[in-house]
C-alpha cells in the first residue's frame, strides 16, 4: 500500500474531524451558540464557505430547541434530507417526520396547481394538526409556497431550515423566507442540499442530548 | 413581495439550471463523454469545483453504462445515496439496489473487527452471487475495505464511485481507489458526499435513457 492511512480508531473519527475543522477554521471566530451547527455543516461537505453562508435568525437556537422538545414534527421536502437525519436522536425526542413527495394526493396538486411536487407537499403539511419544523434542502419551490401560505396566515411553522441549492429561483426563495417573522436557519447564496439540512437538524439534535 | 422570481415551468426548471450551468463554464472545455455527469454534480452542489474535482478511469463510461444494463446491482455506503438515486430509472433497468448499513450483522461484525459499519458493509456486498457496482458517498473505511478485499482477490466489483467527504483518509482513500485496476469515477480531495454519489449515478442512468 503506498498510501499510509492515518490510525483512528472508528468511534474517534468525527471528534478527529471536528479537531481539524476547529484547527483550520483557525483565528476565524464563529458565535458560539451556532459554531456546533456550523462544524457539522462544514464535517459534511468539506466546504467552509459555510462558516460564512449560514444564516441564523435572531434566538433561533432556543427556539429551535424548544421546538424540537415540544412536541414540532418534521417535514422534509426530499427523501435524501429525511434519510439524513438521525433517526435514534429523533425517536428519544418522540419527533416524527414526514415526507409527502411521493405520495399521490401530492402528485395530484402539483398537476391541479401547474406547480411542483414539492410545492404540493408544503399545503399537505399546512393541513397538518401540529407543529411543524420545515427542513428544505433542494426545492427553492417548496421555500416559495411556505412564504405564500405564511402571508396568507395559512401556516405559521416553529422554523424553516432553508438550503436549497442550484441555480433558479434559490438565491430568491432564501431571502423570502428571511422576510417573514419566522425563525430561520438559512445557507445562503447558491449552495446547501439535502445534506446540508440534515446536517443543521442532527446539530440541534445532539445540542440536546450533548451525546 | 420584494423578491422578483425567474418565471420558469416546474418541469423546464432542471433544463434552465443546466444551460445557466453551461453558460457559466463559458470557455472551459469538458470531455464531452463525461459532461452530463460533471454538470449534474455542479448542479446538485452549486459548487463549480467539481469542474476539476471529478476523475474518470478510461474507459469507465462504457463500461459503467454496460454493467447498468447488464444485471449489475449497486451498493451504496449510506441512506442518503441510496435515497437519492432515481428509482424509476432504476425499476426501468431492473437494477437492484442495496444498502446494509443498518443490518444487525454488519454491526455485530463491525463490533468484532474493530472498524466501522461502513467497512462490514462491504464484506456483506463481497458475498453477493451477482457483479456489484460501488456507490461510496460518505465513508472512507468502506473505500479501504473494498481496495483490502480486492487486493485479496475477494472482490472483483464492475465499477467504483468513491465521494466521500471529510478530514480522516478521505483522500488517501480515494487515492487507493485509483491504484486499482478496476473503473472508478472518484471525486478527488476532501469534497464530495451522499448527493454527489447520487447524482453521478442518475446521470449515468439518464444517459442511458436520454430521458
Amino acid at each position: 500500500m503506498k498510501t499510509e492511512l492515518e490510525q483512528v480508531l472508528p468511534k474517534e473519527i468525527e471528534k478527529r474531524s471536528f479537531e481539524i475543522i476547529t484547527e483550520e477554521l483557525g483565528d476565524r471566530k464563529l458565535d458560539e451558540a451556532y459554531a456546533p451547527i456550523i462544524k457539522r455543516v462544514i464535517h459534511t461537505t468539506a466546504d467552509f464557505d459555510y462558516a460564512d453562508n449560514l444564516l441564523f435568525s435572531e434566538g433561533v437556537r432556543e427556539k429551535a430547541l424548544s421546538a424540537l422538545q415540544n412536541g414540532a414534527c418534521i417535514v422534509t421536502d426530499t427523501q435524501m434530507a429525511r434519510a439524513g437525519i438521525n433517526k435514534k436522536a429523533l425517536a428519544k425526542l418522540g419527533v416524527e417526520i414526514y415526507n409527502f413527495i411521493a405520495d399521490e394526493d401530492v402528485s395530484k396538486l402539483a398537476k391541479e396547481n401547474g406547480t411542483t411536487r414539492s410545492a404540493s407537499c408544503i399545503d399537505k403539511a399546512a393541513a397538518l394538526d401540529k407543529p411543524v419544523i420545515f427542513v428544505i434542502g433542494n426545492a427553492p419551490t417548496a421555500l416559495v409556497r411556505i412564504y405564500e401560505l405564511v402571508q396568507e396566515k395559512k401556516l405559521n411553522p416553529e422554523l424553516i431550515i432553508g438550503t436549497p441549492v442550484g441555480f433558479v429561483n434559490v438565491v430568491q426563495s432564501k431571502e423570502m423566507i428571511m422576510e417573514l417573522d419566522i425563525p430561520y436557519i438559512i445557507a445562503k447564496g447558491r449552495k446547501g442540499g439535502s445534506n446540508v439540512a440534515a446536517a443543521i437538524v442532527n446539530a440541534l439534535l445532539y445540542m440536546i442530548y450533548e451525546r
